[in-house]
């Protein structure tokens, strides 16, 4: 079972349009931030945050309970200007968690309510015998070579946003997620989803539009280290030039659970 | 004319696996961080940064000279693991300004050549009297609505990738770029688009996948006061209840140059 | 018994010169961040961290174990140009918890050796079962309405700091350190310090150079509750007119293990 | 004449215990991370911030006008959970340019006020031709020999310490500042002070408390360059062996002035 939290922003389209639109500088410094210091906070646990949407961020937190999530939420309202409101939920498909996640925190207001505040709404957490994360590190073979350093900055850029959109296409409809890195790297909370299938989305990617890209597939108890095994299966593949698209690897919290 | 720079990371591929490939969450905090220090050093001169890939990065940075830039190399060497070099360009579009910055910073080195560190290559600067700069700053109707209060979070996430992938491949050809800056939003340096091909585009997307958009637009000599007149005409479209698609603002600056 | 951690920065004085003096500002913000960052970090397991010289920094540590000084290390080198070492002690005082944090590190190589980097020297860690922390937070009576808006901010500054100056002489004799922690506020990790010989103190130097202070003190098994019963301890002496000294807090854990 | 600036956080000690004392660890994460960014910011144009209480910092300012000063309170604003407001003034020494920046902003309202925020409060501001800025950079000798690696690092700190409260008190007769600034560094802002007394008053301290300094003093029409060439100076004074207390170094701009 994986565990993931949606946290999200308290009211903050109107915040930031209140009383006048406040300078967007200043709102991409407080978005980038408030990512940071999320991340910070839920990594100390060996969770893992994506910016996602940056007002709405979505987390691998397996291992994280009630009170680690109360004290990220007061240490966010101490210093900030903004407070956050957090949904928790556990799937068999990290899709499936994510919607447990969402409509727990929907059922208690909106995000745009000025009512609601500091909500901590947690569905289900997982327990430490059947914590499952398992995570693939999907990178575009031969971007610097080929894009970065042959083409405009945004040229490339697009590539890369056009590689997400046909990977998010195709993995939601698995169960499985896929959030943009930076560089040309994805990551894809996938429990459940079978490496063939992976490898057949990719080839399927590659024949429509011509991007090849090697996954990495790490399998532990916790988002950190199974991202950490995913990193390390990529540079297998790196090492033996790019001849194989996945690599799994595993550790032993992980295989009792399975 | 805009002028765009585009920030890199020097050699940063390498430098995430050296010698084994560190760990995530350290590296997404580094890249907000990153992105969140090189915003506020370009924004105290009102220029503003896209996160774009993070390890490389795009901005508009219309009245920042060459020593601006220099000091915010040095600044980011001197506090980071890594450092940075910048190519500068200008053009009647974003599209060629980029170019221009990107072409630039190629002709010095590779991104991931460990020769190449902290270049400043400057293909030319906008000089008072010609620095004009557009942008749009587009936003979906009804994301907090119908999706955020409603859909899973990852669906609205995808739904706003999907907007993104549209917008993208329909401005480019126009020569405007497209940047996601977070909740349901997008800014777009225009320079040289015409309104009524902004609308058109709006429209046409609203045709293919059933997304409809609001669009305010600012113009004057520097991103800042261009970014914020965007979103002034935003708040006028709220106002008036979406009932049109496109509002445009523009300061006296800009009335002189155009 | 109370455990602390020295952090020191890896050969930083050279490093700050090399190859030229680097950027005061730049070398400020540095500080600045690295102790705001592993203050984050400890404070996730309940640590408290003192900015102290900042390129030496001492913590209150109860509770957080080798695995956690390591995972602290590792986020350091990978998101800043330099790296940490630390040294860990115990010990029925204060003083002598940092003095053996201290020995524990020096025995490792000097503070400027260029051989000696990311040490992590521990020389003892306590238990849960004998873990006990008391602080003292000591603040200033009458700063803001007799100084801040009075005098001149260089003049307050020179007061708090000479306030400081009296209170560490007489509490280091005592096996109780002192640390600044802003505004008109110092934090006085005090085990095996009685409560009336901190009165005495407090005494003295209202007889000696005419400040008083308030004293609230907190006891508990870690720094962050400690801390927290010691700011409700002065509370509680605000809202009674300042008519005491002292006020003592403890939690149940703390009267378990004294 | 230098130019200073006091900024001070608005209602800030009522805030910290509202509606109960809040997590000390977020306090000083809280103002490491506000000092870090009004550095950065007002370090764009070449002044230079001190930490001095957290709540209430002052900066050298010349060159920073109005407009500057306005747009660093709005990004704290936007950012953070309190505001700042800010006097500013000038001297002929920094004692006087601080007094001048205190009163201009004390008229105003006191700091624990509820009515007053976000004040800007420009007692004056020093003019291009006129802008003098004299910084000294002081040091321990022998400090990471002698102490850092052979005394507990509590007793180096009260050692530094002891250092700070002998020169602040000697330098404030002279209408000098000075503030630690790390490890064993001050800095004193010091226009109108002659190099001799600060030679006699470091060589008072030695006989005193038998704790040597050496200083570098630098001279320009900014706190950036000045801080840089007063750098400069101690590096010289390093490499002759420490054989003279005081090297001074002036650029162009500031011999036109003084």
């Amino acid at each position: 079972m994986i565990q993931m939290t949606l946290i999200q922003i308290d009211n903050y389209g109107p915040w930031t349009v209140t009383p006048k639109p406040r300078n967007e500088s200043d709102l991409q410094i407080l978005q980038a931030e408030l990512f940071a210091d999320v991340q910070r906070q839920f990594a100390a646990k060996k969770g893992l945050v994506f910016f996602t949407r940056f007002d709405n961020m979505l987390a691998i937190t397996n291992g994280i309970n009630k009170e680690d999530h109360f004290r990220i939420q007061r240490s966010i309202r101490n210093r900030y200007p903004i407070t956050i409101s957090m949904g928790v939920g556990t799937g068999k498909t990290p899709y499936i968690a994510q919607k447990l996640a969402t409509e727990s925190l929907q059922r208690k207001g909106g995000a745009q309510s000025a009512e609601r505040k500091e909500i901590l709404a947690i569905d289900s957490l997982v327990n430490e015998e059947n914590s499952y994360v398992q995570v693939a590190h999907i990178d575009i073979n031969g971007v610097t070579e080929s894009l970065t350093d042959n083409m405009p900055a945004f040229d490339t850029n697009f590539i890369v946003n056009k590689a997400q959109h046909y990977l998010m296409t195709k993995l939601i409809n698995k169960g499985s997620l896929l959030f943009f890195i930076g560089g040309d790297n994805f990551m894809s909370p996938c429990n459940g989803l079978p490496p063939q299938e992976l490898t057949n989305i990719i080839e399927k990617i590659n024949e429509e539009i011509g991007i090849s890209h090697k996954v990495g597939i790490g399998r532990s108890n916790n988002a950190e280290d199974a991202a950490h095994l995913a990193d390390l299966g990529l540079e297998i593949i790196r090492k033996e030039n790019n001849n194989k698209i996945v690599h799994i690897l595993e550790d032993e919290a992980s295989k009792k659970i399975n």
